[in-house]
């Protein structure tokens, strides 16, 4: 897993810096638009040069359902892997109206303010989208989305979750080749969504509000037990006596839960996105769990895991899919699913008749 | 984090080498043996008569892995199918020490005291079965083993999850068209166990101990979101004080969950199972929330979710099984698994080997 070549790139002092520039400025761009896809490794070498454009067209590659560009991106994301994994992943999620896309705004800028490059992911699958904004928004992140070192790309505009999940997993894996250092992984909270983003993060960051009733709505059941940090945004001016209460509430709460696997306890902060307050305390924290995972030997632990985790989770998706898309099943599961919904069959006899005939037909 | 495929037992893989006795020295199937099996149509009449002899010797069928076995329980569970689903299911967790059996025992008279008959199920993979007590072992419910009314059946003896809550699922149906009207559902609180549970139950009751320290390393975090009741035991003597406040403390921590699907607010109530303490008001509260999930249509419409659910869960459970069990691909995975763990492989092209392989090999 460790990379002596990506050193220099893990503590942010990366010979590459200077060529995120934006794509309008760049160089190669108009070369690109003229030729032909570069071959996989000419593609791997500049990314490994940090070549933001270049990184660019191998993640549209990874979204792309063209088979031959999948082909070319699965090459590419195989080459990159050994120059992969030299960063801190972060997931962060809130509920719609948290002020999430500021909050990474200000974040980000606070995380580059240290040196290296930062890249930030979403998964929005595309059911989800109506309820909350257009993940990744660059437009939303304003200070982000002319930084130099900062690589914004939005989630995969379509697919189902485990797809959606799957490329950005993928894109993960490009941009650390390419010197990133630092991914925050954006999701909405108010959906299957986290578990995904759980799996393939190292610290994941739940983004409040301070009052218990209504602003809780969109938040799903049991993403709060997933937190290693919650932050409670907008504690400022006449906010801030309710910001601490809150804060207070989910400390004692927490104290209820379980410990976590990593023998981290979860801490809970106040901070303003919009005034720019407690961002330094709200990382420090952050550094406090990488230091403590990174000497407990969980960090490594929970990267191989999850490294499994998604083998098996690719596997259990390409068997659901295959099964699910085959015409015939799909009209013979309408039926059995109205035949168990009225309860004149069972479950497990509906189960068993599908299966026959898929595998009958099989034979 | 966990995949439910990095569990041997899950994927089925060890379906036949955890069973604790091979068909043939099973004591319920020499019976069969000697005595030959009623037809389906006849179990059938006579479950329905309330017959608790036939009832279990179909039960015995269903946890049966014969394949003839199989074939009759089916038939059997299709023709009671009509006749169940009048009962409340009720699933109650608690980690280990948290007086499970005591407070079934003592919550299952109370409930007899009303009329009516009450089956005891649990759900406890072999697995899991090192960590805590033998799920629905007779002797530990004193009063209830002795009593005309009740029907207590241990854990399925062996197999995954999956397999397990399926005959437990199964054995649910049999016991409603043996006319009980009372099903409690027992798991152990520290593993996979609870969410099968929860999607077979119209209450799930978490058992819990004052002390917010050691007595909760044993439960899995998620579970005290699952639940829409928490109550705490040994609330008697000197623990009387303590126990009042974990009843405060869980109260607030549940006040900043999001609220639950069916709108039922999930409540914190003491008791004491031992001195038969508070018993009553426990009650009171699950009738409440029968009252109100009947009221606002919540009750069926779960019902008709978890039916569907399950259809599902078997199709996909049949998926894995079959690709998991195949030898080849065991031999094959092992061996990706070890490359993705040193990360000299990615997960998703190793999942597509494997994937290629098995789809290559059927054709």
């Amino acid at each position: 897993m460790e990379h002596p070549e990506n050193d220099a790139q893990y503590t942010g002092l990366t010979v590459n810096s200077g060529v995120a520039q934006p794509p309008s400025v760049n160089p190669y761009l108009k070369k690109f638009k003229r030729k032909p896809l570069p071959s996989p490794a000419e593609m791997v070498e500049r990314i490994l040069k940090g070549d933001v454009t270049t990184l660019s067209r191998a993640v549209t590659l990874v979204e792309s359902i063209n088979p031959d560009h999948q082909t070319v991106a699965q090459e590419v994301i195989e080459k990159c892997l050994p120059y992969s994994g030299n960063s801190r992943r972060i997931g962060i999620t809130g509920v719609p109206g948290a002020g999430k896309s500021t909050s990474i705004d200000v974040f980000g800028l606070h995380v580059l303010k240290k040196g290296g490059k930062l890249a930030v992911l979403a998964i929005d699958p595309s059911s989800e989208r109506t309820k909350g904004s257009i993940l990744g928004d660059k437009t939303r992140m304003e200070k982000l989305s002319i930084h130099p070192d900062a690589f914004i790309r939005p989630s995969p505009s379509a697919g189902s979750l485990g797809g959606v999940a799957r490329k950005t997993r993928e894109t993960i894996v490009l941009c650390e080749a390419a010197g990133f250092n630092n991914i925050f992984v954006e999701t909405v909270g108010v959906g299957q969504s986290e578990t995904a983003v759980h799996s393939m993060v190292d610290f994941f960051l739940l983004i409040q509000l301070a009052g218990t009733g209504d602003e809780l709505q969109g938040i799903k059941r049991g993403i709060m037990e997933m937190a290693d940090g919650i932050v409670i945004n907008k504690a400022d001016g006449d906010n801030i006596d309710r910001a601490r209460l809150a804060q207070a509430q989910f400390r004692s709460a927490l104290h209820l839960f379980p410990p976590t696997t990593s023998g981290w306890m979860p801490e809970v902060l106040t901070y303003s996105g919009y005034y720019e307050l407690g961002i330094e305390e709200v990382w420090a924290m952050i550094d406090r769990y990488f230091d403590f995972v990174m000497s407990n030997g969980y960090f490594e632990h929970k990267r191989r895991q999850q490294a499994r985790y998604w083998m098996f989770e690719s596997i259990d998706n390409q068997l659901r899919s295959n099964f699910y898309n085959n015409p015939e099943i799909k009209v013979l599961l309408e039926n059995l699913e109205n035949e168990v919904l009225s309860n004149r069959l069972s479950s497990f006899i509906a189960a068993k008749n599908a299966l026959d005939f898929y595998y009958g037909e099989k034979k």
